[in-house]
């Protein structure tokens, strides 16, 4: 198949606060007051732990339906750990990210603990978030200037 | 500073629907119809993009204030391709995510070239999201059988 492109854009309302446009939705992106936020949305790493578990759950019921078991619901609680030492440029030594991430991922399903095995390994295998996530991606940023 | 925890939880309403909550936020995932959802929100990778641009906004404003100028507004577009193979299962030649990811900013503010060639550096040495799509994550996934 061909490749599929996707974009978003959207505009600063405030020095925190983003309103993103991805096709017809609308996605509002703030800080907390406790991080100098308007906290108008969830922050910019709530997102990507949000897209990470929506993706798990397309990708979940995709396999379960090749693999020939129904899944009635999956519940994905995700979490992860940053130091924001190297985000206020106090200092260097630690990366700016999450240094690590993790999935409890509860399956509604008749289904033998064999055959979730191999489920979420192909789940991890085939899910677009989980690459951008574990492996590097080149990224090209241009400045416009106004 | 001590490590911050973020984290996020929901449920699946359908195969491609997940509504997550972070803190008092609800954020809703589902997939086009074109790509078999029911079209209730962004999807999972216009969310991952989103997240991007609104980190490199929060951290955009943050230096511009440390370089002591001022930003009015910063524009944001960012874009990416992926190949839909792997994620249908019909091909494992390339990667499941997003093969590249390009963004455009539109800063409004009085600076010199100079200093905005200083500013989008730092920009991007300390925003989480950059770090995260572009480098290595460990990531632990346990499955909880229900």
């Amino acid at each position: 198949m061909a490749d599929l492109n996707f974009s978003i854009k959207g505009a600063s309302e405030n020095p925190t606060k983003f309103v993103a446009e991805a096709r017809s939705f609308k996605i509002v992106i703030d800080e907390p007051q406790t991080l100098g936020g308007t906290n108008h949305g969830a922050n910019p790493v709530e997102y990507l732990l949000a897209s990470y578990a929506g993706c798990l759950n397309v990708m979940g019921h995709l396999i379960a339906d090749e693999l020939g078991f129904k899944l009635d619901k999956l519940e994905i609680e995700v979490n992860g750990n940053l130091n924001p030492d190297r985000l206020f440029g106090k200092s260097f030594t630690e990366r700016a990210g999450f240094k690590n991430i993790q999935v409890m991922l509860k399956p509604y399903a008749e289904v033998t603990p064999e055959l979730l095995k191999s489920w979420i390994k192909i789940v991890k295998n085939r899910c677009p978030i989980n690459d951008n996530l574990q492996n590097l991606t080149s990224i090209e940023i241009e400045v416009l200037k106004n």
